[in-house]
């Protein structure tokens, strides 16, 4: 009876549970820490949880997760207009803006092409992105979906439909990276290294 | 600008950061799940939060984390009141109830004595344990703290005032755990198992 299978504790461990990575274990420890040890920091995680998805909405333009209307990086006249990274998520963006060296604008897909998920073009913007096109300077598409089955198959059907919007296409370099060592490296990865080799200057 | 160090998102990124085993990556990947994914359960995750906090209390007999004012383990009256199991927290309380095979009862201290933490005889609810020995029929108290130098510390510092108030006291048996492989014990539970040695009958 008394535990963490039952009762409002057991919501919270349940509720928990649904974060990624969260076995049941630590959502005890956490349910835990938080009833005992901080009902504070408790209490401020609610209210940003509540506040996050009540108010944050996506960026007309480009859709990443955005407080105001027009992101930051859109917002941004000193980033380069004619170059246009397609990302799957917002978390792909954060990534190349925390590697930095970017200085384009983006577009994220908010998903990827699946017929097992229900996603289609439309569901990823595909619309949206070639309306982009047509009204601003952008002369180069990078596609940066992920390496993945699926984000492979997304960038085959964007690289089509933005070259046939008469703008040049262009997809992230694969291979080694760096840092790895060639022995641990799966053998589609090499396959890739070496049909992608680069001639030495 | 954009990304997970300002705003609503770093708040909510931050907010995640203070659960335990949550580093930045995790609370990055985390706020985006509930956001791009599954606003529903986050809302029922804060919602969650807040009620745990504010209508989970302590029972007043063992102090226990409860919704009623007796939990349901003080509440049951097949269990053996002759029996006091005293533990550090609630968890250590659901982990041997996890166990099983305990049908005693309980006193949670909700904390040790630590000079450092600033944690007294009154902190760990010493009083309220010495009263029930007064009032309850209990024979024998189990002193199951932590084997840490904090939770011996403590078992011995109670263990007097128990046996001064004329009840038998005993300890948890420290020794190799069940599966423990003798090699990769540590000096401690060695020379522990050693002097706690059981004769075969």
């Amino acid at each position: 009876m008394t535990g963490f299978s039952t009762g409002r504790l057991g919501d919270l461990v349940n509720a928990l549970r649904q974060l990624p990575g969260v076995g049941p274990r630590s959502a005890q420890r956490m349910a835990l820490y938080l009833l005992e040890r901080n009902p504070e920091g408790g209490r401020r995680l609610a209210s940003a949880i509540s506040e996050a998805i009540e108010q944050l909405g996506h960026c007309r333009r480009c859709r990443v997760l955005s407080e105001t209307e027009l992101c930051s990086i859109c917002a941004d006249e000193r980033r380069d207009s004619a170059l246009m990274c397609v990302v799957e998520s917002p978390s792909d963006l954060f990534a190349i803006e925390a590697a930095g060296g970017y200085q384009g604008q983006y577009f994220v897909l908010l998903g990827r092409l699946s017929p097992i998920e229900g996603m289609g073009p439309e569901d990823i913007g595909v619309p949206l992105l070639l309306q982009r096109l047509q009204e601003e300077p952008v002369r180069e598409v990078i596609l940066a979906t992920n390496a993945t089955v699926e984000g492979e198959a997304t960038a085959h059907y964007l690289g089509e439909q933005i070259r046939a919007a008469g703008v040049a296409v262009s997809r992230l370099a694969h291979g080694v990276p760096l840092g790895g060592e060639l022995e641990f490296i799966d053998s589609g990865t090499l396959a890739h290294a070496f049909s992608g080799r680069v001639p030495l200057s």
